[in-house]
């Protein structure tokens, strides 16, 4: 898929020494309330950890992940693992996000997209109800940024970790890590949100809406209860390439795919597609395979309700905000604008915060925050050292 | 609708004064030849002019018009229209676009994607094919940018009308423009592509595909074949919906729709939907309305193909033009990229071509093409005196 070949360059980085080794860990909650009032018994996530917890545990590091990620952000499960976790170019020994130093933990999300990937461990409408012995579908409740947050403070606190060094996330990562800094400034020391936001405004929750479209409209979907006859397969690979295509700037994606004028039939035959398109849908094929339709839905929807502290003044919940804060957007981010750092920067400085702002550059865009990090590994390594 | 809305603005400027009378014509060509061969008996297109024709014959600018537009480039059929056409803030007597000096002409392209409006003449998929007696369908060709300036031209041609002081189009209208001074070098003495580019590549094709796909998954499409059953209104509305979305940058987005955190139900239900999404889809089926959505198919592939010159190699072809260029993109448009025009420029500058580069400021991204004209009129104005 695109990320992987993508993520040749992170092999550079990474595959020159000994890999990193990791393991996935398994955390159950057995009764948790979501925030919209509902019931999930049991949750059960998966995580993994890089680093040694020191004695103090103050030494603690966590990594939020994005809409299409894991827990698994760095490392590999073995030396035939083929890439590493997703930020192994930031994370790892004497790397910007030091593991000689840091005990870097990340979890995966409720509803993960990635629910059939045997490393991701999540539970949502994919998953069994053990109350009815079969998939939850649309039953499981909406969830929200702020529920994935609870889920993260339940197991640091199951592991007697109580302050976090810094909580850093990509994407849909920066908004578990602002979260976590509005709802427990006490507990967060530094908030470094990567292509990220402290809001989603109508024009970004109606572009999310296009991601969900697909399914939605796919015959196949059925209103969300299709675990026995079989996936929106047609409409996953739609919303999967839509997510693609808006992670990657103009000049990364047409490195990638073919021009138009490479291609004769669709100039005789309107129901003729472009090579690129199609080989979009192919890319997004390979990543269908381990994601669940009902999933993405359920993530788009969590994205689309996320503005700070949940309630209808995001800028007055950032005032609760203590920690010091560096946005590292993309300048090429056509999904979450580098106007959105901005602004989310100009509230922080508004309630009297210290934040800093630094631009990734690059020709991915938004996938930039994943690829390009390399590119601001040392503005990123100095603020953890202050 | 959106647009409408926003041409409050333009009303400031032009509702003042007394409106320049226009009236809507027919031009007909008896036997036409597509691009790819294909025969077309007759097309049938409405065009309009503002300003008189000086006996030289050497005072025409032509207009050609965006992807959801018509010939009505500027005034009113009658006093009592609402709204002028869509450049009335810049075409008229002493405006960028003189028409007390200028003879400024404008025409309906093929497959017009307002084609049930009684004030455009267009043929395509949802006009009779005299040969059946019944609706073309997709037995229409496959029509390009080429095709459309080879109607103008004939159109041109039946004038009497060999040279032209300026052709000058946004979006679409602008890949027209560029196709007029590569296609007809001898012909063309001013370009101005406005929010546009001289190459379609395969990012922006994908995007466009984007824009085809709820029509085509719509189960009432009916592979095109649609005109005894009725229009495949769900996927039309999403359709233009992504449409219009995609042609409004977020700063203005957000101005006209309501934020998420202002909808309750959407935290309860997934399937519950934003305020925002149901807003843009009621302004989308108000277009809906007077647009056929196999129209806006034959749009999307006429605009997917497009690249100057129509060949394998758009540098080179724009080598032929002979037109000074100005270039216009708007700052905040993330549909056609400012990136795009000054890729164009970068490649008639290397041809030797004289090009003028001058951003559309604003925050509505690439509509600002439309309603932000005011702000480069004066610039406009005095690359046509020179």
């Amino acid at each position: 898929m695109l990320l992987r070949i993508l993520f040749l360059s992170a092999l550079l980085f990474s595959g020159l020494t000994q890999a990193m080794l990791v393991e996935k860990q398994r955390f159950e909650i057995a009764k948790f309330t979501t925030e919209n009032g509902q019931l999930i018994a049991p949750v059960q996530v998966g995580w993994e950890a890089y680093g040694q917890l020191n004695e103090a545990k103050d030494n603690v590091i966590l990594i939020t992940h994005f809409f299409s990620g894991s827990s698994h952000a760095a490392g590999k499960y073995s030396e035939e693992d083929a890439l590493p976790g997703y930020w192994d170019n930031i994370i790892g020994p004497g790397k910007a996000i030091d593991t000689d130093r840091f005990y870097v933990i990340s979890v995966d999300t409720l509803v993960n997209a990635n629910v059939f990937d045997p490393n991701v461990i999540t539970t949502g409408p994919a998953t069994i109800n053990p109350a009815t012995g079969k998939p939850w579908g649309l039953d499981f409740p909406v969830v929200t940024i702020g529920d994935f947050v609870e889920v993260q403070k339940a197991l640091l606190d199951s592991l007697g970790i109580e302050r976090l060094y810094a909580v850093i996330g990509a994407s849909m990562g920066s908004f578990q890590a602002i979260e976590w800094a509005t709802r427990y400034p006490e507990r967060v020391e530094r908030l470094v949100p990567v292509i990220g936001t402290a809001f989603i405004d109508a024009w970004a929750a109606v572009r999310l809406e296009r991601w969900a479209y697909p399914i939605k409209a796919d015959p196949a979907w059925k209103n969300g209860d299709y675990y026995a006859t079989g996936q929106p397969t047609e409409g996953l690979i739609t919303a999967l390439s839509y997510i693609i295509q808006d992670a990657v700037y103009p000049t990364g994606f047409n490195l990638r795919y073919p021009a138009p004028f490479t291609d004769a039939a669709p100039h005789q035959d309107i129901r003729a597609s472009f090579s690129a398109w199609q080989q979009l849908r192919e890319h997004a094929a390979v990543r269908a395979a381990y994601q669940d339709a009902n999933h993405i839905l359920y993530l788009v929807r969590a994205s689309q309700l996320f503005r700070a502290g949940m309630g209808d003044n995001w800028q007055a919940a950032l005032k609760r905000v203590q920690a010091r804060t560096l946005l590292l957007p993309a300048t090429g981010d056509q999904l979450l604008l580098p106007q959105m750092s901005r602004t989310t920067q100009q509230a922080l400085e508004a309630a009297g915060k210290e934040v800093h702002y630094h631009e990734i550059p690059g020709i991915w865009g938004h996938l930039d925050g994943v690829v390009g990090m390399p590119a601001v590994a040392e503005v990123l390594s100095e603020f953890l050292q202050q």
